[in-house]
């Protein structure tokens, strides 16, 4: 998946009417939504704690109290990168008043439309770390792919619901296919940043759509 | 596309007969063996050339006497991979003493066996590096595209002869189904790291020729 959408999390604003512990719940935030788009762009590796804490525009030290290790903060990000993604995926994949099929559609749309607004800058954050941390850390590995799984439940629900509605050939293998749909997806985000273009995203896209299994009564 | 095979340079034994240009040519082989080794693993950014000249046995400062930066090494690194896999990529997919499809899965074969011998551990240096350096660097992006269009070739090359032969529709598009193999290829790479399996890209191959256009000839 991509990009974390230009939507915010809900961060009050300073003010001295502030308590203690809702200061503290709004420090927490920025880390870890500074973290999230530091780690759609760069490489876990490469991202220092000073400079998620610059980012965040907080003070030094203050990392610490919150997370108690860089291991334990990226976690926490995988984990509201996901949340992020659920609400869109429930929000498109499941919306029952869409043909199934347009469904994806307007998925792959506004994958497409992020990419661009983003000048093909920013990947998935569960690919890229996938790539970075799958081969050396069981702990991420086993939060990534629980990521990308729940990703694949929300497509295979939709294809399913293609194939109850005729749109699809009823004996479709609907975890398959969302399996070699995310596998494409993550595969086209790798490309578009090689081109520089959403073209590898749109083509894959079109290609998958145009392979499904159709019903042979429509 | 993954694993430089355990196939070596033919790096000549150190001796005293050697004359300066050898040993320099060996030492600067040795350099980019180690980088490509280091990169099919890591990223960019974590491999200091430090590193790299521990892993190749040299004593420092002997880099900067081969390569006039890091990037300049890189590039060399990419070349390197790219040349190995062009020829493996040669001898199975030119090969025309076996039917086209055969060849494609015998490439899937073979890289499912390096996937499994290096434990999931390594990547695709192409796509690794695509996914790191694309958004941040044009010379690395250009370079890495360029790759990427090289082996869609022989892969549509494949699929023509496939249909030629009748394996396979004959208005197939074979570019098309040439990057959509690449794209799900490299996608599979990533998701055999988060599963630390190999079955997402059997999963995936399987799925790819399957749906490939029959002809409706045989």
């Amino acid at each position: 998946m991509i990009y974390v959408a230009t939507q915010k999390l809900p961060l009050p604003k300073e003010s001295s009417s502030l308590d203690r512990s809702s200061r503290r719940e709004d420090s927490r935030a920025r880390l870890v939504r500074a973290g999230t788009e530091m780690l759609c762009e760069q490489s876990y590796a490469s991202m220092g704690v000073d400079h998620v804490l610059r980012r965040a525009g907080l003070s030094k030290g203050s990392f610490y109290h919150f997370f108690p290790s860089k291991e334990a903060f990226g976690l926490e990000v995988i984990k509201y990168y996901a949340d992020h993604f659920d609400r869109k995926l429930e929000r498109i994949l499941d919306n029952q008043s869409t043909p199934a099929l347009d469904r994806l559609s307007t998925y792959v749309n506004e994958g497409i439309e992020g990419i661009e607004r983003f000048n093909f800058k920013r990947g998935c954050l569960i690919g890229n770390l996938s790539q970075e941390l799958g081969p050396v850390s069981t702990v991420f590995r086993l939060a990534l792919e629980d990521v990308f799984q729940g990703w694949q439940a929300y497509v295979a629900r939709c294809l399913r619901a293609a194939a109850d509605s005729g749109e699809l050939a009823s004996d479709i293998n609907e975890q398959d296919w969302a399996e070699f749909f995310w596998i494409g997806w993550e595969g086209a985000l790798i490309r578009a940043k090689a081109s520089a273009s959403s073209d590898p995203v749109r083509r894959f896209s079109s290609q998958f759509i145009r392979v499904l299994p159709k019903s042979s009564t429509i």
